[in-house]
């Protein structure tokens, strides 16, 4: 018989932690290390210090409430997620894989339930990088040695520590806040293979294809690979009403003229792709930017999400065989910003979810996550794998962003058969 | 015979105005009633009293250098332009009309040349509006009883005065630049229909239409009419790597495919159109313009310029049944700026000018003015006109802004034979 988790304990703790940062209309803003995510800290240690858990801190305001298991030398297996939003963010990004923790570690207590290893809640800092750029800042730290290469120095931390803020602040850069915290211990604390043997994160879908199937949640998979381009055209300018049409080079003509080619000749590439590839032009630029002026510069942003290498570069072809043509008379160019590879999640630590949500009844799929996450650093370094909770409307990063209690009790239910099996899968 | 300008003592002026300001790589920066456009009104007094003219100022800082004519009783006729530029503007949008009523002027005390009219050249104050907009500001304040109603409030006096500076500036506001500036005299000073019987404004052509057709100079016969508009598209956003490309609403796309789909009406439109109708999407914005999400808001300006109305209500048209549709799922908007009809030029003024053109024995055409200009608002005020000049490669508002000093030259002479003629026109 499958454990279950309590959805009136899960329902008090969303309706209590929706109150640190509650912007007033529905959702929150609480950012790493500020007033609000202190709040939701020390929520964190009232809850799991009821409960008789240990709490710990490293030196990078990760926190870790960890419960005894009956074997002393076994290592920890860990939940967890983190507590810091976008601005105007929602309800359930983040902090659910950290009430997910709690709550799994709850009924292991609340029903007694017989395991060998401890377990372990813990807050990864800094997450969105809303304030202190870039995201995943501290799981990038802390993963630094194992992740791959072209990624370390963007998240060494000397580089790190120098982060300055997006938004107000009190402190001038990241390192001033983390010096500031009092949620900070040695760095010994830090998690680590020595230490740990698996890490599990729950996390909203932020997406509609749990909804549509009409399943509670979703066994993780992987983390796509991706590749991130600007788009940039050369064209000149010259004035609004004394330019003759046809002696225009146009760059934003150009480049509206290459997206809208760019969509029709990815479309069909993607035409019975069984998962298609996704690709998002999110921000667009144009100068001098004056509505007197025909633009001489213009450039967009594309990110290509998808988990085969060999796909991606299919659409990265079309890409620079576009770039090379001429568009409205406008010279192209393009820019690689980063290119991540597909991070596989640990195939046991999957099959161990799957038959979780399965022994406990539940409706699941099998499904990918094209958004990074802390969990895909430290799948390079841990057992790794996610399991991600039906997403209403697929909205998240914003205040509609929703998830019914009872998936998110669903979510924690499948946390913790999977976590009682890996209790019996590790030495 | 016609009487000529001289190319030695033109030259002379532009290589010494195009000074005060200068960049260091061609061009200049000056913004109004800062202290280059102060060096360069210095320079102004200085050689029109060296020719006996008589310096005035009014309220809001506009020069006038003045020589008497033969008859007491007549009223003036005035040249003018701006000596304001753009940021890293050229070494003529503006300047180059102040040189040519200056040239006039010394040539016709240098060959004392009979006029019953007292002449004047005329500095129009902050005509760019580069550091305190709007455009045409103090034309604005000036004609302000006479010009349409609809553009009236824009050029109120106590409005502009609060104009704040777009660049760096020791001033907090317009009206702070102008109480601070020696350049000031009495209200009744300012260009007024009782004391001024036409007005001539030369300037650079900033297209490159009589470049083409290998002409010197043109006679500019009106200001095209225009109307402004923002289109707007509404999709909504959501997160670039979790969001199936078939569900998306995205803005972006939505504006690039109107956009592109616009040119090909417009274009159909313009077949066969003489003189063709101008249209610039100058600006564009997406919300939240990040990478990582699909834009929910995307909006462009339109700027459309012809001088038939009939021709620019069925672009408006064409605008008008676009927005009705749906765009890549998204809502189509738009919103009118501002619409602004045709200025004529007056029609004596205006054959003044071809006809001075005409026996001067310079290659000339009649040419229409999309830009605007001083001369448009004056022209609701007192019989107005302008003359354009040659500009290399259609070029303006940019430092490689080029007029050769022959064809400057060339406007001044034409220019001359125009206040001539109209010296023997007007009573």
């Amino acid at each position: 018989m499958a454990y279950k988790c309590d959805l009136n304990r899960m329902s008090d703790k969303i309706k209590t932690f929706s109150k640190f940062g509650d912007a007033g209309h529905g959702g929150i803003t609480r950012y790493s290390l500020s007033p609000e995510a202190h709040m939701a800290r020390e929520e964190f240690v009232k809850r799991m210090e009821a409960i008789g858990a240990k709490i710990e801190c490293d030196d990078v305001a990760c926190m870790y409430a960890t419960i005894e298991g009956s074997d002393p030398n076994a290592k920890r297996i860990v939940l967890g997620s983190h507590v810091d939003s976008v601005k105007n963010g929602g309800n359930y990004d983040g902090i659910l894989g950290v009430m997910t923790g709690m709550e799994v570690m709850e009924t292991i207590v609340a029903e007694k339930i017989p395991h060998k290893h401890p377990i372990t809640t813990m807050i990864w800092t800094n997450e969105e990088g809303s304030l202190y750029p870039p995201a995943m800042m501290v799981s990038g730290i802390i993963c630094n040695d194992y992740i791959p290469e072209e990624l370390r120095v963007n998240f060494k931390y000397e580089n790190v520590m120098k982060s300055t803020p997006m938004d107000e602040s009190e402190f001038a850069n990241f390192g001033e806040a983390l010096a500031a915290t009092k949620f900070k211990g040695p760095k010994e604390n830090r998690i680590s293979p020595d230490k740990y043997c698996a890490m599990f994160e729950t996390h909203l879908e932020q997406g509609p294809i749990l909804e549509e199937a009409g399943n509670e949640v979703g066994a993780v998979q992987l983390v796509m690979g991706m590749f991130n381009y600007r788009v940039r055209f050369h064209g000149f300018t010259a004035h609004a009403g004394t330019f003759p049409m046809g002696k225009r080079h146009d760059a934003l003509f150009a480049a509206s003229t290459f997206l809208c080619e760019m969509h029709k000749r990815f479309d069909e590439l993607n035409k019975g792709q069984e998962p298609e590839f996704v690709y998002t032009t999110g921000e667009i630029y144009v100068h001098p930017c004056i509505h007197t002026c025909i633009p001489d510069e213009a450039e967009f942003s594309l990110d290509v999400r998808h988990p085969d290498p060999e796909l991606r570069k299919k659409v990265m072809g079309i890409l620079k065989d576009m770039a090379k043509e001429e568009w409205c008379k406008c010279a192209c160019e393009i820019e690689e910003q980063w290119v991540r590879d597909t991070v596989y999640f640990d195939k046991n630590l999957v099959r161990f979810v799957e038959e979780s949500m399965e022994e406990s009844g539940m409706k699941w799929q099998k499904i990918l996550s094209g958004a990074g996450h802390d969990a895909q650093f430290c799948a390079y370094m841990l057992p790794t794998t996610m399991i991600f909770t039906r997403t209403k409307d697929g909205l998240s990063h914003c205040e509609p962003e929703f998830v019914s209690d009872e998936d998110c009790t669903a979510g924690a239910t499948a946390a913790l058969g999977a976590v009682l099996k890996a209790d019996q899968f590790y030495e």
